[in-house]
Formats: structure tokens, sequence, C-alpha cells
């Protein structure tokens, strides 16, 4: 069997990160992600976590002490847009596009401030670094955001970054697929 | 560095075929993928090729002979459609779409005639045997079969199929990607 989208962006990050080094998950929703990636920098690295729902921060919270990984992780209620007031490098940044699982559906990310988050996020990449984006896109501004996403993505320059698309093809309900931009070594 | 998409095909094919299987290769073109499939299969397994164009035979064979693998080939001057004429099950199914490298870019394979190969080759994989289709679509004919190929694909039974897509999003000139196709285990 094939990996599922989730489990090839872990390993895209399990490949290029090691422990000690900062990270970022620009969208906590349940705190899986934040989990994942605080238990990856170990207790010498830092993970910079935004959600902009009080529902999504409280949930990973509890999740981060109950396993004691809290104190590597900096919490921010923000939009992830404020990645532009971080300076990198970072080794990885992961994204999950869409609502917050078991919350309100009508709140999702959108193309403009995703783009823009995406944005100031590869500006924060180190060289060898990666950004994982996990496309869901299975509600009403779902498309637009994928489309807006993919073109952004497919003009990024090439010199600078390969950007790949893992998806599964023969899935019903607009089954998510993954984005992983790769920062080249210069 | 995220592996090129030609390393991925044979990896997925490394990790479901075994020595002594039966493999395909429905477009021999210079033979690179025939010598891969006849080295993985070894002494025991049997790899059969085909391609229309004489040109592509003659190379594909003189470089099977010179690495001393030739008689693992069984070496078929015909149209991959002609594998419905086969019964399985194999291993593996290695397709490139395109023109032959170095030949006349005006011969290519064709979105009807690729359909067809494809339903052909999917009845024949055995349970977790996998088809990997190579889609170089920067020739005229192109698009149109990149398309054809990406709709059958996208309706292929979800119970019996898995495809996965790997594609690179920031490329110029129409860059190759990858369909990889695996039957599922019942």
């Amino acid at each position: 069997m094939f990996p599922n989208v989730l489990e090839v962006a872990r390993t895209l990050i399990r490949e290029r990160v090691v422990a000690g080094e900062t990270v970022i998950d620009a969208t906590m929703g349940n705190g899986n992600d934040t989990l994942f990636l605080a238990r990856h920098v170990g207790e010498t690295g830092k993970v910079i976590a935004y959600d902009i729902q009080p529902q999504a921060m409280e949930k990973t919270k509890e999740r981060l002490e109950r396993e004691g990984v809290l104190e590597r992780v900096e919490m921010k209620l923000a939009s992830h847009e404020e990645m532009t007031q971080l300076t990198g490098p970072v080794g990885a940044i992961m994204f999950n596009l869409g609502y917050l699982p078991g919350g309100n559906k009508e709140i999702t990310t959108q193309a403009a401030t995703t783009i823009r988050a995406i944005k100031a996020g590869l500006s924060l990449l180190k060289p060898g670094g990666i950004m994982t984006v996990m496309v869901y896109w299975g509600h009403p501004a779902g498309s637009a955001e994928k489309e807006a996403v993919q073109l952004y993505c497919s003009q990024l320059s090439q010199l600078e970054f390969l950007v790949l698309q893992y998806q599964y093809l023969n899935q019903q309900n607009q089954a998510p697929f993954l984005l992983a931009i790769e920062r080249r070594e210069m």
C-alpha cells in the first residue's frame, strides 16, 4: 500500500529536520502536527504554533501538556500571516488547509491569507528545509483556495524551490492532497 | 532533494516485485526500464517488452546483450495493446508515454491505444502489483493523452486500485510526472 499523504509529509520532515531545530506549525488544529513536531525536535528544539481559534489552542495545549512537551512549544493565538514577524531560519513548516476537525466548518483558511502565510514561511526556511501543505479542499471556499495555492506554488522559482504535489487520483469526496516545498541548498 | 519521478517509480517497483516474477515493459524505448526490470527479476524472472519501432527494439536488444540479461527478456515488436493476449499475474508494468528519445518525435504514444493498453495491463496485475506510467506530455499529442489517462485513472474503482500522482509543480517545459497504480490486496 502506498503511504497516505500525512505519512508522506511526516517522512519528508523526519528526513530533513534534526533535534534542536526550530520549526513551525502554521495551523495547530487539534494539535496532531504540533505534537509530532515537538517530539521530533526534542528537548532542545522549538515549535512555534499558530491558530486563530481559542478552541484549537486549548485542545492543543492540553495534549502537549499530557505528553510532557508543552515547554517546547510557543503557542500563538494569531493568524499564521504573523510569521512575517519571525526571523529564520527554520527547518520545517506544516500547514493544514481547511477547517478545524470537529469545530465550526464555516471558519476555514482562505486563499489570500494562506498565500501570504506561505510566502512568509518560505522566506524563513533554511536551505534544505521543507514546507508541507496538506490541502483539505472539501468545503465551500476550498476549491478557490486550492487553485490559488497551486498557482502560487507553480510559479515559485525552480532555482530556489522544488514543489512536489502528491495526490491520490481515484478518491471520492475531494480527498486531501499534499504539496511539499523544499528550499534548495545553495 | 526530493527523488526524481523516475527514481520514485523504480523504488515503488523494488518494494513490490521479487526475483523470479514476470513483469512487463510496455514501452521499450531505449531500454532503460527493460534493463532495470531484467536485473530486478533476476535469472529466474521474465520481462515481456513491447515497442512498435524496430529502432527501439534493436537498441534495447544490444543493451540487454551487453549486460548479459537478454535471455530474461521476451521482446515483442508490437503495440502494447497486445498485452490483451497475455495471461497474468504479473508483478509490475512500466509505461513511458511520449516519443522515443533520439528517435522520430512524430511517432508518439496516443490516447486511445494507451488507454486500451493500460486497461489490459491492469487486468494482468497481481494483488499488490504495480503499474507505473511516466507521462511525458511535451509533444503535440501529449496534452490530450495526459488528460485522457488522468481521467481514466481517476475513475478506477477505489476498492480495486490506488492511483497516486506524483508531480513537480514549478517546472518548465511540461515536465513529466508519474502515475502509479497499485492493485489492492484482496
